[in-house]
């Protein structure tokens, strides 16, 4: 065993160290699809707590989910390029409909469709479309629905979980009688993604507006969550879109209002994605494999029965099955204690440092000896391989809920300090450049106007204006590009 | 109001009926997007029940999720297209990535892939090409993985919920050591997709294999459940493939036994889809609308709360969200009552023909009357919309859980003797034609052969063989059709 379970080290390798990260966890892997990705039971489990806590909040707020078709008529884009520029472009086209047995044992596309078919990478078009059919009164208002669904954006240069063709998210898209009301629901959307990256994920994120040239297509206001991963680099982890009435007047979706008037309504999308494990591992993983929250972990614990002889096994395995029921009926943070035991014959080596490397919260060995002394030794994916504690197991079923939550708050809090330490305040466009020059480059607090000669000057540095911070304090300044007076400092990044 | 919610009614037209109780539940409804459907809220919470249940119950059974790619890449398709007989051939076949915007503002289809790709009609090739990566040795087997995803197959004659060309289903994929191990999982899959169906939907099914004129293409032995639609036709439900080492063969998926040996897996797959709202809808609803057994609804029951005047409507609204509370509290089927308060302020008349067409198991009206009596009106919906029992507000707590378990009790045995009535035991392939020729047709348990001139003889009446009973009693006799012996009867019929 080398001295860290990942090689590279994140020092040595950062980009690689992330691959070697999600191998190691067996999260993921490339599929023979180019650009497509096979998201293994490992990784797929961390999904899926994701969506069970999304899918509450999301229906605390009051939305319900449903489902739209896979493909959008290419009119329904041609109608939307003539409204919004930068519409997506990088889509994968369906043409034809049936396959034949060629003579030679190929396969040929026959029945060529008359109109083709875009595998969509975004719902708005399609949704709008039939909301345009369902609301025709304030009555009919507000609609608030939400879709979990894979979409296609094509890739020329995929990145497991990161940026892949296709992704798993959910998209939500509403539709209201007044602007007040749209706003504030691209507000309160933005607040359950923050909560849920803070609170669950433990990622410490920055809210706020995007400037103009960032915001999504069609967008009067794009509102992110922003994280900082572990090389300092940036990670848009959450957009919540105002639309404005963009696309209601694009798709022609009104409504009679309570005086009788027709009238646009004013709609909202937001999302996030599969993309959210990938921010997960470069905030909290180190050089040992994976470290997951304890809140998103698909289990919290798991019991590593240790022993030589049949005997020993016998007795120990008793006192795991026993420990598990007992924690089982525990709780942590409103639910269960998710633990298993793992009594598969093979070295116990070898056990330890695969679930080191899934990043497992809590280990919990039992050997005979502690059997004898009554307890268990507690191992945290928090710590040191090498730490361990004591705990009587009669005392572990109350314990392990406290320890879960002092990790918890632990990792976030650690993911805050390593953010605040790599900040910056920037005064000049001088300080910038040689702030991006640096190996150790995180965010920049700097004042800057939302205007293109910004970007001319960022852009060489392959850096972007990431957020206007909604919670940073009113500190008025002058723009460090165009000198002009602008309320608050913006956090400039470089970033996935 | 017409003498029942629905028209026409059953008796009238059927496959009409149908359509109008979906879009009286407000279920779903066709999309711009030809042969795809869109799952509105009320649909998708059905779907999402079901998830919920199949997903638990997938678990305890050992299997765990993952998630692979919507693209298939051509040459798997022609791999298995020189295997097997009668693979997919209605496909989406995607050939370009890129949309440009011509002079004329049309989006053209640019960057034509080298390889055309195919939208998963199912996922066996893909899944088995990781399998035959993933799977090494004894040690790694089985391997129980499911999807949740969804599908296309082109339709011409799409249907709402029975037959569109996109689907939502969970598709599980599975390798073993040992024919007999394979052979069980096939088993145990559709024991699961029979509790699901008779415990939760209360459709009752016949399980059994099915004649290898109607196998899936590839499959050693295919298992479906088969449930009777009112209109008698059969609704196959689910299936469960043993695919004995045909796909492991054409996809290479071998592992080293514990002698050393290489040896091919012996695989199964498994799937239920959406289709199962309509063979829900066609069950039990009834010509007033919707009817859903309690444990798959969405809510329980809907408590509305009757008034006049603002004095009665503020006391009449604080009695509802009392019961509200307290019928949170209480559970059915080891889950929390599911009740909600509808206080919009439109004609009660309307609400409640609302509920009566979604289904909702029951209604409870609370008036200025039942409010100075302590009682609420109790409407359940498998009974006539007139009846209604006075039940002590205090009482209803301890009581709806029984009378919602008497309603899926109720249900379940109303389907059963349906379809025993429906249900007749054929002697010679003269009935047989003179049975189907009736408009009351249903099931027909017969002896035959699994040869082709049987199917010969029961295309004429576009009747197929379900499947062969599993629980059917030993019952020797003569094909209708052959002459030749065969051991048990079995169910023929017309099917969706």
């Amino acid at each position: 065993m080398p001295a860290t379970a990942i090689s590279p080290t994140r020092a040595e390798d950062y980009p690689e160290w992330y691959q070697q990260v999600v191998r190691a966890a067996d999260l993921a892997e490339a599929s023979p699809v180019r650009g497509c990705m096979v998201i293994k039971p490992q990784g797929y489990a961390l999904w899926e707590r994701m969506q069970a806590i999304l899918d509450r909040m999301f229906k605390e707020t009051g939305h319900v989910n449903a489902y739209f078709p896979l493909f959008i008529p290419l009119s329904y884009l041609e109608q939307e390029a003539k409204h919004v520029e930068g519409f997506a472009k990088e889509c994968a086209v369906v043409t034809h409909h049936r396959l034949e047995l060629g003579p030679d044992g190929r396969l040929i596309p026959t029945g060529k469709l008359e109109e083709p078919l875009v595998v969509r990478p975004t719902s708005e078009t399609i949704i709008g479309a039939m909301y345009a059919k369902w609301i025709q009164s304030w009555r009919d208002l507000p609609v608030l629905i939400n879709q979990w669904a894979n979409v296609v954006r094509w890739e020329m240069r995929p990145r497991v979980f990161l940026r892949t063709t296709e992704f798993l998210w959910q998209e939500g898209h509403t539709a209201h009688a007044t602007r007040a009301e749209a706003e504030e629901e691209t507000r309160k959307m933005l607040e359950v993604y923050a909560t849920f990256a803070e609170r669950d994920l433990a990622i410490p994120v920055i809210k706020g507006p995007k400037p103009a040239g960032e915001r999504f297509p069609g967008a009067v206001d794009t509102l992110s969550i922003e994280a900082m991963m572990q090389d300092g680099k940036a990670l848009q982890a959450g957009t919540s879109h105002f639309l404005g009435q963009n696309f209601a007047k694009a798709q022609n979706i009104k409504f009679a209002s309570v005086s009788g008037a027709e009238e646009f309504c004013w709609t909202t999308s937001w999302g996030v994605s599969t993309r959210l494990i990938g921010a997960l591992i470069m905030t909290h993983s180190d050089d040992d494999g994976l470290v997951v929250p304890p809140r998103i972990a698909p289990h919290h614990a798991v019991i590593l029965p240790i022993s030589r002889t049949d005997e020993e096994r016998a007795a120990v395995l008793e006192a795991c099955r026993g420990l598990e029921a007992s924690l089982v009926a525990a709780s942590f943070a409103g639910e269960a204690i998710r633990v298993k035991t793992d009594a598969r014959d093979i070295r116990g080596g070898d056990k330890v440092w695969q679930y080191v490397k899934q990043g497992v919260p809590v280990r919990i060995e039992i050997g005979p000896r502690d059997l004898a002394a009554g307890v268990a030794s507690v191992c945290r994916r928090d710590r040191g391989t090498k730490e361990r504690e004591a705990i009587p197991l009669a005392e572990l079923p109350a314990r392990l809920p406290a320890i879960l939550a002092e990790m918890q708050q632990g990792m976030f809090e650690r993911a805050v300090a390593f953010r605040e330490a790599r900040s910056v305040r920037l005064g000049s466009a001088d300080e910038l450049t040689r702030y991006f020059g640096r190996d150790d480059a995180g965010f920049a607090w700097v004042h800057v106007a939302d205007d293109p000669a910004v970007a001319a000057v960022l852009d060489p540095l392959k850096v972007t204006v990431r957020c206007i911070p909604m919670d940073g304090p009113d500190e008025p300044g002058k723009c460090v590009v165009t000198g002009r007076e602008v309320g608050r400092r913006s956090v400039l990044a470089r970033a996935y």
